[in-house]
């Protein structure tokens, strides 16, 4: 399975192709950041990520795309933009038939690392060890990119449905305690994300 | 001039098609509500109404798309959604070349009723005779969307680089007040929209 990370962003949007091989191992395709420039009017600047999105999808065709679910709660002063360019991924993969899944900023955590709660640094160098990469990828958009894409990989399918809960990994738990919070509406407590 | 209002919503996005006519006034070409099916996943929803402004744009070919402009401190449950739908009309705008306008809800009562804090009868009442229709347009979102597009026509441009100041209307002066308060981070402090 190929997914199609997008960490969505109006200046700096990260985005992260990754394959799932046997034994819950992953491997890197490709990552970047998509981003537009600040002194263009806003029609122009979502015009430019939204093609370059289609170039991503168009180049690696995945096989789903996982998105960054945006909450409003969080940074007013980008919210809108974050938004808006969530949207248009959703919308591009739509188009062309790849299903959308949303993940939010604690599930990842919780899956790449085993703590809703862990630090951005912890996420890339997790990241970078699960893929086997030399460096951290950079900048942070680009792994959080690739964060979200492992997480849909690693995504306990089965974990909220109960029954099988006591084989789930301690990623895999703090997976679905994260998104069940986020179901109840308690994700308001968790960390947010102040970098853009 | 022909302006596309767009009055953004997940549920219901109001579209409404607008003619300049010489001497201040404005002739109705097309109104109506794009909605997205609530049952279906965000993907989906946005695509609908994606494709659906792309047959507006392409049927009556505007020189400006309006956009309400949203702001992140209105109505978290729904301002995501909303945002998204916004920046998809900017996208399929600037896809075509069309230009993109923004106006906040003060700006549009300022400009259809003489004052920024109107109610929403009120600027409905007001469109239907500066539209000379018979009827109030519903539902509300058609309203808004005409009013978009007749606030953009009606635009006082000379306004704010200051001189004629006093050659303003009422209505006029009224929206220039409301676009400063705006730009000067104020406008936090008007009416917010409830209703989505």
């Amino acid at each position: 399975m190929r997914v199609l990370g997008v960490d969505p962003g109006l200046t700096r949007c990260g985005v992260g192709v990754v394959d799932s091989l046997p034994g819950r191992r992953a491997r890197l395709v490709d990552v970047g950041v998509v981003g537009s420039e600040p002194a263009l009017s806003i029609d122009l600047r979502l015009l430019h990520i939204a093609t370059e999105l289609e170039v991503w999808l168009d180049r690696h065709v995945p096989d789903v795309v996982a998105v960054e679910r945006v909450f409003a709660q969080h940074n007013v002063g980008t919210v809108m933009g974050t938004a808006q360019v969530a949207g248009l991924a959703m919308v591009a993969a739509a188009r062309r038939g790849v299903p959308v899944a949303l993940h939010t900023p604690s599930e990842v955590k919780a899956a790449v690392t085993g703590s809703g709660r862990a630090g951005k640094e912890q996420v890339q160098r997790m990241i970078a060890r699960i893929l086997g990469l030399a460096e951290l990828p950079r900048p942070a958009d680009a792994a959080d990119a690739l964060a979200l894409a492992v997480t849909h990989l690693w995504r306990p399918t089965g974990a909220l449905q109960g029954g099988e809960r006591h084989e789930l990994t301690a990623a895999q738990r703090a997976w679905a305690a994260a998104e069940q919070s986020a179901r109840s509406g308690t994700h308001r407590g968790a960390p947010s994300r102040a970098r853009r």
